[in-house]
């Protein structure tokens, strides 16, 4: 079950985008496994990328093509992650973007592959060159809730989330789309998100955005600790909307953007983490009074991948021992334990190095039962910050990973 | 259960070591929890200790104690660790040592403390008082298998090992206990682990073999990835034998004795595997052909601490995709992903980046179905290798862990 994460509701057409979803028997389970999206010309388009050294074939073609030419669509399939694949992953990645240029009458290499699912499979191109042409027929501005449903895998509920903002005089639309729930510590970007806007901005103004966005969201949730293979995070901007192009990042409507595309990330990101395989609950590590950011991150992806942490959040007990024992192994030499100090929500549970004297065992489990937990630890030694988000570890994350090949 | 792990048996008494132990109501469950170990004057004594920061109070004063006089007990309570408990914690150790001291007659600094259990509860040093006398007057040579029960905590089975070697004319005895189940990723040493032989040997030479075998035993295994604050590894030489002392690590003799020592050391560290908490296997991780030491073991623990890898093992399911992914994400930046091979037993699972020609899911579920499983990673890069044992991940471990506090 989900903590707290609603079926999407009020998604945004974005002017420029057109998507479609069939079933192209590529999933364990029959279901709608095969999504295209369509940009218009003229879509600036950036994205980040695993750096798992074992990264699929759809990665490694994308990034490539992402960078060196004009995509004008996404291919994406679920069930088949096509990495461990080796050259054939490469070959049968281009073959089934070729098939898909010839249908929409584009160049291959303005397609851009994606794949999701079991590690290590042969691609079924037979099957998915099958399900292509209804698929570019099935091609409309309204299928965005289609899409975030047909690339899920472990993923219990489709993610979407859109915005509508003023920029200058124009009403500008962001919609973004996200898959995953396992196998979760991006290191760059997430599983698969997909985020669209019709703004009119700079390619390289839109990277700039897509980096720092990324940083604060998904690279900085964590279900397992578990870097994908296959994780990607495309941002589009069509440059359909009327207002004045966003060509420098001084601008008001540039940090208006920024923030809204920023949002977004954050609410997919958390949307994730919420849907976590086997989560109970939603939890917020936040570090503040580090020397450094890296420290501030060190110490919350200590805690928040720690077994015993996730655990003990599972059991509601709050077995502080845990966390302290968490901050003391993540790897800052000269950390003076005795100005640590850890509160969850509004209760301070340890200060110089020990239980805190307004700790009761009652007022901590009255918290620790919450389905969702806000941690905060401070190092009591800098100004930087970070805030990471994260699951428990309970039974079902286990019946999930033991239970059949994902 | 554990894993191919038997009860102790044929344990040799050491000349020059009495052990006793006493219930004094300090463990959840009433048994045998406090523990006295003698050491004959003239005993050498050497340790490691863990590197967490929040490192327990009587891990402080053991260290410190350690390198300043001259030991002559060791006392061991488990129940409670003693850690995260501040000022008050290292009051009370310091109080339970010149209690034990004023009984013996030996000064307070002579006495090292241990504990190991819940951590931030203060000490119960009443109860431990009380029970001193009658754990002073229990003192004999056999007691090294009560001793090794008695300093349990979510263990199984207590954890013994001798050996008997000679060194020129003298037969030599050691005889090493050990503790540990849960939050095992020993950084220095283990949770608790005593061992002592009463050859004659120069303090040292003989510091000089513990922080080789703990190398490559202690800091070997990993069973979650948790460092313990309570860690601690002690060896003892109570000189006692008629053998020449060892006073250099020229000889023969050495020689004889560190990889006796070491094969004491390695079966210890394997039996706390055996023993992890929830474990149903035993899987032994050997990295090879890495350019330095230090990325074969990045890689094996990050094969060992995935907790895809670990579910995919309970299951059984010769999953090798979360085994590449692993070794993707490993941080080796120039490796060469077409190079690294695979194997599971005497089967290739995985060579050039991909699934091996030779691979059938019949042949690798057979091997993944055995309680004892051989992973072998060549990265095909160098002369270096590594080895490092542990356990899978399995509905057990998190009954324990979310079930109630350890």
């Amino acid at each position: 079950m989900p903590v707290r994460l609603k079926f999407p509701s009020s998604i945004l057409k974005i002017n420029g985008v057109r998507l479609s979803t069939v079933c192209a028997n590529l999933y364990q389970k029959k279901r709608k496994d095969l999504t295209l999206i369509e940009l218009s010309k003229g879509s600036n388009v950036v994205g980040v990328f695993t750096k798992n050294l074992f990264c699929a074939a759809p990665v490694k073609i994308a990034k490539k093509r992402m960078s060196n030419f004009n995509p004008q669509y996404c291919l994406i399939n679920a069930g088949n992650a096509n990495a461990g694949t080796g050259y054939q992953g490469l070959l049968d990645t281009k073959y089934i973007c070729e098939k898909v240029a010839d249908l929409v009458g584009c160049k291959s290499t303005e397609v851009l592959p994606f794949s999701t699912g079991v590690i290590g499979e042969k691609l079924p191109i037979e099957k998915i060159n099958n399900a292509l042409p209804s698929l570019v027929e099935g091609l409309s501005p309204g299928n965005w809730i289609e899409a975030a449903k047909a690339i899920m895998t472990t993923d219990t509920i489709p993610k979407s989330i859109s915005k509508e903002i003023v920029l200058g005089e124009s009403t500008i639309s962001i919609t973004g789309i996200v898959k995953g729930s396992g196998m979760i510590r991006p290191d760059m970007a997430t599983m698969l998100a997909f985020i669209a806007t019709d703004a009119n901005i700079e390619k390289v103004i839109l990277e700039k955005i897509l980096l720092d966005a990324v940083k604060k969201s998904f690279n900085r949730i964590t279900v397992d600790g578990e870097t994908s293979t296959n994780d990607s995070c495309v941002l589009i901007a069509t440059c359909k909307a009327s207002n004045k192009c966003i060509d420098n990042s001084k601008t008001k409507e540039y940090e208006l953007l920024k923030k809204s595309i920023m949002d977004i990330f954050c609410e997919l990101s958390q949307a994730i983490i919420r849907d976590g395989e086997g989560a109970t609950k939603f939890i917020n590590i936040k570090v503040v009074g580090g020397k450094k950011e890296t420290e501030c991150t060190d110490v919350a992806f200590k805690i928040a991948e720690s077994p015993l942490v996730k655990t003990a959040f599972t059991a509601s007990d709050a077995n502080w021992g845990r966390i302290l024992s968490a901050i003391g192994n993540s790897g800052i030499d000269d950390l003076d334990i005795n100005s640590v100090e850890v509160h969850i929500e509004s209760l301070c549970i340890i200060e110089n190095g020990q239980r805190s004297s307004s700790y009761t065992e009652k007022k901590a489990k009255k918290i620790m039962l919450q389905d969702e937990i806000k941690l905060l630890v401070n190092l009591n030694r800098g100004g930087c910050h970070e805030e990471v988000w994260t699951t428990d570890l309970s039974h079902e994350y286990i019946t999930i990973n033991a239970g059949y090949r994902t």
